[in-house]
């Protein structure tokens, strides 16, 4: 919390879209600033193709609860004017997050870790796994509650009921599957709408469905990916969020993919998870805004 | 030219940097808004450490001799209540670009290619080479002007005010140093500040000086690269546009180093120009701020 | 060429395959070493999965007729032995290569101006398209004879019976789709099996057909690629023999991705064409082995 | 191990290096076929500059301390005729390793993971620090020693002595300088030869010294790196065994570039111990040929 004018200071990001016409940056950057507020940094994105108009806006401004809501008020007023979705969160809050994981464990490792260092702004409420606690003993949890919730073909929606009612309990607002590879169901996909991401082991479209490494190794692919994105009812084709690669050759047997694989895995969905937190991604349909650092 | 409320529409951009305060945004938005634009893309960036804002923003508006003046002078009272430095171009109107080349035209192929494709916005204006034509035989110059200023070490001062007088009466707004060997006397670089782009071929601050590849095979690096920089008179130290690199390995010949290279430092000059062109790159000190596309 | 124990020397390129078994290392390097050649380069790779062997030498050693039918007997003799399948090429005689193109000319434009500066050890021995000369009115192709080929569905298969004689006539090795656009038929493709090589606009499996890039927007993916592959009977399915990709944003248009894709694919299809001039590539059942430099 | 025609069999890997001149392939894979040993993989490289040739070999074979015996008498042999350095090592016998950490202990959680799931084949055989084992409270560091050697400017000889003993106690063949920030006295970098690979958290040449992501800042680079290299006495001059590099912009602090390169230096050290441990390293000098899997 920086000093603001002789006032405890704190810092906001405000995401929105909608229609786009004229004005709209101009009413929004005149809210602000008679709310006090001083743009730190701002990215704008208008859709031709949908003429969806995208902003995000990083202000500082007085920390105090009754300009907050006048704020909000204020906001408000211009949203419904533009016909608005828009989330304002305060910087200092971290934001809640459920965590999931099955056999492999490298991405909730390096999620853990980042956290720990105080990289990911976010609090771990849970950490759900289908296999138990002693798969992975050698990670420390620390206070973070561990759930083990084995899926069977009869269990299934009973679990993700217990699994949704978690995420409720927790007040959860991400849910990560780190490597959890069960497929949710269409209801669960549908509740967790755009508070889901997932972690593909491809480069999307390519290589959906299962083993994609060996459906790598068998095409005689020369760069293997891994694909972030949010989880939909329909299976690997949600928006995605992040992409990367990296280099292989014909000597790399499906196993040496899956262990190059696990290094794109990890930045890929580490970073998805960043700008999610960092309100940098805003759905635009199939597809994300991922506004860049 | 799109239609803009039954007129004839443009599309502008505007850059500026000044002091940060808070209202800057609030001001440029509304200004623009007054004047029928429609912002359609806009990036903003806090240097915290000098308290210097920068802004760029796209907008349409009417294509209006009366309405352009109107904002222009409404621009000019916001800028200088905020102490803006500001420029704001017609993005149909090309900017006129001087290439210089020595012996290796590869940038040079390059950056022509690109213009007679519609890639880079640009209007070359002159082609000044230290070697005579016959050098670039192969290549297909059309109208432009080729001009042949040889470099002694006696004849330097005097080619030099001949190279700036060709700037002056071609209204060159930019000189692009496309692989030209020759270093520009600390008065030319002067001139030229912030109008120059130089691209030299290491991944600067290695290997300044001559012969970067060689430098690099003697060190053994395993990346080699290349940089895009604003000339000054601090050679190899002027702001840096783009950098980019590629592997290298120990089999590789300081020949094998100059063949990859090539095609760094096409990519990276291309890049650069470009950026530059769409005025994307605004002089910070003696860094550069450089808005994402 | 260089000096050879007081003759004049050569280098040359061997590759093969065979299925393993103990032995063929020893067999290969003690043939060239009784023929006075002299390894500088090796490389094997064994295919566990398929039990085939394959390997790249490059030797010097005296340039003399004489020797060279001497040592053909005795590679001869050891490849019916370990029932290779091998190819000796002297690294001084340049490849003769047919390019084609349709309206798109940028890996054209690359591949002829690599040639030009010695960068692709080839002798290009012909330009066919489907569009006509003045479609490329700004190349400068040289002495290289231009045959305009225009594609119906009525005259298709007289088209490629010209296109095959033309290929026979000029003894052309490689066949080039530079961003040629139409289908080659089955026949035609297993005749140029493995000496034909396409670049295809997207990172394959995905995006396979027409309008990659279209289709790649409409993803909504955060890397775009292109693909070198041998061409096959089955469209987009040939044997991969490079791939590269770029990172692009939601505000990238497909116009843009295209723009962006053309780097990708002159960089992809000059590598390519440059590995397989080097017999670096392997054809391993659908797959390749490229043996890196 | 596999089976080698009814009997138990080893995998192993050959690494030498000498004077370039005909015969050593064929010396070599001869040696190795009497030997009944089958050769999977195998890389040469001939330095033109220096005339020394380099070569990496694995191969499969009885696993009979007789026949191991036979090999490495025969091995010498030719190693005395072609002025030969070699080493042998089989593969299943996992290097020892000592581990040294300053306060970051990113890269030493990396190393630890990578170990724990068998993807470093290495055998920790200490962690020594200069800061107490409660720094790195969260690391399960199961049965490895902690060693906390606090060095000041008075007791860094003796430090240094405490160390040379442990390692020779250990029989560490390796010490990895994961982030370690004491600079090594020439004596012991000079014991250490061959021996010790360190992090520096930049893309040398650029930036040597203290505070690199710092220098980076100011200077304005659109990249920053990380290299990994064998200590030698002349600091950060050491023979360069990998490097990487990530993308960056003007709105990155000094701490965000720490952020980013944190990522940056885990996969490059791991990448170069990786190598280290599977003999692909050889040092040709002040540089390394690194043998690429």
């Amino acid at each position: 919390m920086t000093d603001h004018g002789g006032q405890e200071a704190a810092t906001w990001t405000l995401t929105l879209s909608c229609p786009n016409r004229p004005g709209i940056v101009a009413a929004i950057a005149t809210t602000l600033y008679e709310a006090d507020g001083n743009i730190i940094e701002a990215q704008q994105f208008d859709d031709t193709e949908t003429g969806v108009f995208f902003m995000r806006v990083v202000f500082t401004g007085r920390a105090d609860a009754e300009r907050t809501e006048w704020l909000r008020a204020r906001l408000d007023a211009v949203a419904s004017r533009f016909r608005m979705n828009w989330t304002l969160h305060d910087r200092a809050v971290r934001r809640r997050v459920l965590l999931m994981v099955s056999k492999f464990d490298h991405c909730l490792v390096d999620l853990l870790y980042r956290w720990r260092i105080g990289e990911l702004p976010m609090l771990p409420t849970a950490i759900v796994a289908n296999h138990p606690r002693e798969t992975y003993a050698h990670i420390d949890m620390g206070d973070i509650p561990f759930h083990y919730l084995p899926v069977t073909r009869d269990n299934k929606a009973e679990q993700e009921e217990e699994l949704w009612s978690l995420v409720q309990r927790t007040n959860s607002e991400l849910v990560v599957l780190a490597r959890y590879m069960q497929v949710l169901s269409d209801s669960l996909s549908a509740r967790l709408s755009g508070q889901c991401i997932n972690i593909h082991h491809s480069f999307l479209p390519g290589f959906k469905g299962a083993r994609p490494y060996h459906q790598a190794h068998a095409r005689g692919v020369k760069l293997i990916g891994a694909t972030a994105h949010y989880v939909t009812a329909d299976l690997d084709e949600g928006p995605i969020i992040e992409q990367d690669v990296e280099r292989v050759s014909h000597s790399d047997t499906p196993d040496d993919l899956v262990r190059k694989g696990r290094d794109i895995e990890r930045r890929v969905l580490s970073r998805a998870v960043r700008c999610h937190l960092d309100d940098r991604v805003i759905l635009n349909g199939t597809k994300t805004v991922v506004f860049g650092d």
